[in-house]
């Protein structure tokens, strides 16, 4: 299974006044980490808003929220594909604290769909043909 | 089946580059709604913080977006209890478009711990009758 | 002098760990009163983005933090136009506590652009319209 | 004049439906770029919350926009300090797209405060000397 690494850093304006990580922000460093793998495989966010004729909307997002974390704590995100269906794809990440312990989990579900129209369309062939070679290539990239 | 309705609004701030809501402040209004309405069965945010022995952590949080929301759009969050276990509950939201559509809903699970020692605790009495109060009372709270 | 008046509640999402709303948040409650009275004056940024052959950006802020907020804090906020010149203007917001106390003020200076070549143009004339009738009407809207 | 400087990207959370970052944003960027400066000289959040009796509020913050900035621009942050004052510090941020333009620029006031009575204090000594050594240090520190 291939994982694209992201290191992030918990900032003040991650945190509430329970003194740890506001739990909608656990997102956040997920979609963070999905931009640049999204970049990493050829298909940033710039250029999708610049030039494509489909959009990839959320239809699902999940978190789970195994430990607290806090201002100035170090963390990783492990991106992996999880499947890649017809018009659709699901990305699993993995948030762990420096020294390795899981502190968090999310999932998200997104949709390709023709810009115009809205509606749901086949993911294309560039776009797939990106995500499955990362799928496959069994690669660790840690930038 | 008890209800309470908290009207929003969708603000710039809540939106991105492709032009609609960011997915994960869909788990912000849903948030609000949730402070909103603890504050109305009596447990606020702020007495928790100021006066309890525990704490309620969200150990889980999912979304489904089901249609996209613009800068402007009003909205509604009906909030519902789904469950209520022996040491944590569940909180449901229904988000609707003034038209009555349906463009969202989210669900967040709540854990009872101990301040000091954080570890799970079964849901206090007071909070426990409050959530039940509510649940039983077959209410439609639009304040 | 005109006031508008826009109530607001201080929600964990914009505290953080110091148990305090985070500084940059305190725009967040003056933008969202921003887009309310634009709104209320008939220039709602839902109709500008959709059908105006400009923008109006953001070219300077400032914010000064007199007190601190915490969660479950109602605040409202007084906005006043503070200067109406050729192709910008100025927005102040006052931001009180429920007692009357003063605990933030801030000031945002927005320019009128032209949508495509984002060069500098007067303000238009129905926004120009809007903008002063709202000044000279000694209006205290409290909605 | 020692610089400390950030590398940054703007994400697609940073955005708005103007398809650009959204103004109070850039606070966020410069706070960050601060956060990073207070653990480089030793005085990280994470130590202030856990072991100081002094706090550090925010009194003032300022921002200058600039240029627009898009989902995926890379940015660098160079904080300097601007002042040092008896019970108060300023630090100014000047930020540059990846081609050098400058795009925004912000400052922010910080006054040394006693953790209970919250009142004024003189900044503890073992802060002003880290301010002032790396004030003239004429570092270029470039992580």
């Amino acid at each position: 299974m291939s994982t694209f690494v992201v290191h992030s850093t918990v900032r003040l304006q991650h945190t509430d006044a329970a003194g740890i990580l506001f739990f909608a922000n656990q997102l956040i460093f997920a979609h963070e980490a999905y931009e640049k793998f999204m970049e990493h495989i050829g298909h940033s966010f710039a250029s999708i808003f610049d030039s494509s004729d489909y959009i990839i909307p959320i239809v699902h997002a999940e978190a789970d929220y195994l430990g607290p974390l806090r201002v100035g704590d170090a963390i990783t995100v492990e991106l992996t594909i999880e499947n890649i269906g017809n018009s659709s794809f699901v990305i699993a990440y993995y948030i762990r604290a420096v020294d390795g312990t899981e502190v968090g989990k999310c999932r998200t579900v997104h949709v390709t769909a023709d810009r115009n129209s809205q509606s749901k369309i086949p993911i294309p062939a560039s776009l797939r043909n990106a995500l499955e070679r990362f799928r496959e290539s069994s690669a660790h990239v840690d930038p």
